[in-house]
């Protein structure tokens, strides 16, 4: 346990000030010089002084805390999203407290315990998780970015049954004959799903034979491995596929090369996603583009409305686009 | 403003407990039966009752709260380092709170002016900005990473100069010619520049003449892209690069095939972090991994003992290896 020791009167006494001169430089309220502040702010440093913000927080039951709970932010699309929502909500006076659930139950729960006790304004979620009780449970704002949690929590979500379509459109019109989709397995329900139903109708539409390979989005990068290469020994005869995210995309891209195949010319491939990162790093990848940015800013948006007491909408669908690359 | 309504005996009262039972799941604390948890947590679901966190907090003089202050999350090596962080501290008790400062000093300023009037019991910080004062004024437990601060905060970093002499080791035994390196400018104090230090001493070494092109972290990719123009405009003889970041690699090898260079036939070059991401994305590039798990464990190791008050290290430096791809 820490002791406060140094107090504001000690800080007005060094700095030749009232105290409310103190306490408004610390509140940044009311009219003050530069000279003012600096000379307080030289005050507080000499002393050490640690102005009380948590009793200042029980005096106005407000945290300016967001909690953010998300996979991972080890990956191009969340960490761009994570990143976009930090500048989003520190421009409007709130700071994040980050809660990654590395796709883990209970730990997204034990957050959640703690994140629902008071300790945060408002959460924005996307997490892979379900059937955590807690969501419905709180009075809490929430709001949920590609995923669906209740039915009082607004979604923000890229139009992925556009994105499925714009992609398996990219394959069929290059020619190919045998396209296969990766997406996450169909018992988790997410808008990520729409991209495997826009792929599958148009399959259907088409006469085509529809195969989705199922991949968790938390396995490692060699159980992903040993599923593509069961995709290639089971269908040698794919010349398209569809991957639901860029990372999956240019793991296939890898063992199709091992396996000698040439990119585009015997294999076309289609990612999704887009983030800057993987734009930089894979230029080449034909994609579909999320409005990554966007959703961050929406999100925010309608968080700060729950938080007010405003009143929102429920679902919020942003255009996705297709970058074309080489690989399709 | 909120209100908080619903009070601990109501609590006690709807689970047919007592209030010490109630207090004592909220803290974990003496021992509770299965049920008696359960009984109390459902009371609070259907009451909607927040335990009053920072109440207790302010009792407690803590807050079991970290901040990370980082330029960013948006790149591979701080993803990575953010994500273990997260892990680590989770593991500890903690949680974070994220403070990316986009290379702003502003910003970074900002954030510790708040993170510092007790809002956190310890920081990790790495962010690039320099000459922040707030640092050497403050007794809260800091650790550092890859960042020089102050001399009374101890600093968890690669061993830069090895993975230099690695990098300009493994262009100078393929027989590059005429190797060129890039790196931050070199007015900004940073455990980095001692990759460039490695370079340059090799190449005093080889007689060869030493070329250091300086590039902002936070440049843009099209900035970036300019400066890799000019580079290959000024010094066609480059038959080798030494990057001091996977991303600027990446981005000079884009540069290079679309002036018609082959990788590694009439160009080698040699990345730097090697983070699990761009390993995904890239595992083509020959680069210098530095161990951002183990950076990542150790910096929470030395930040905990420094919040419980026991003597830490002033610098620890952690071992790099070359990982071998094609590309040089």
């Amino acid at each position: 346990m820490k002791k406060q020791t140094v107090k504001l009167e000690d800080v007005a006494a060094a700095a030749g000030v009232s105290k409310t001169t103190v306490s408004r430089v610390l509140n940044n309220r009311g009219y003050l010089s530069q000279t003012t502040i600096k000379k307080v702010h030289q005050a507080m440093a000499e002393l050490h002084y640690r102005p009380n913000v948590i009793a200042r927080q029980l005096y106005q039951q407000r945290t300016n805390l967001v909690g953010l709970v998300f996979p991972t932010v080890d990956n191009p699309f969340f960490a761009q999203l994570e990143a976009q929502l930090d500048r989003e909500l520190y421009r409007r006076g709130y700071r994040v407290l980050m809660g990654n659930s590395q796709n883990n139950p209970q730990r997204e729960e034990a957050y959640l315990r703690q994140l629902l006790n008071g300790q945060v304004d408002g959460l924005i979620v996307g997490a892979h998780n379900e059937g955590i009780e807690q969501y419905r449970d709180t009075t809490l704002p929430i709001v949920s970015i590609e995923r669906w949690v209740s039915k009082d929590i607004p979604v923000v979500a890229a139009d992925n049954y556009a994105g499925g379509t714009l992609a398996t459109e990219r394959l069929l019109a290059a020619g190919c004959q045998h396209i296969i989709h990766t997406n996450y397995p169909h018992d988790l329900p997410s808008p990520n799903l729409e991209r495997r139903r826009a792929y599958e109708e148009l399959m259907r539409k088409y006469h085509r034979p529809a195969v989705t390979y199922e991949v968790n989005f938390d396995s490692s990068v060699e159980e992903k491995l040993v599923i593509f290469n069961q995709l290639f020994d089971k269908h040698p005869e794919v010349d398209g596929i569809f991957a639901d995210n860029d990372t999956n995309a240019s793991l296939i891209m890898r063992v199709a090369r091992e396996r000698g195949r040439q990119i585009p010319r015997d294999l076309r491939v289609v990612g999704f996603d887009g983030a800057n990162m993987t734009r930089t790093l894979l230029p080449e990848l034909t994609t579909i583009q999320q409005p990554i940015d966007q959703m961050a800013s929406t999100a925010v948006e309608l968080l700060q409305k729950r938080i007010t007491g405003k009143k929102t909408v429920g679902t919020v669908q942003l255009p996705v686009k297709l970058i074309a690359g080489t690989t399709a």
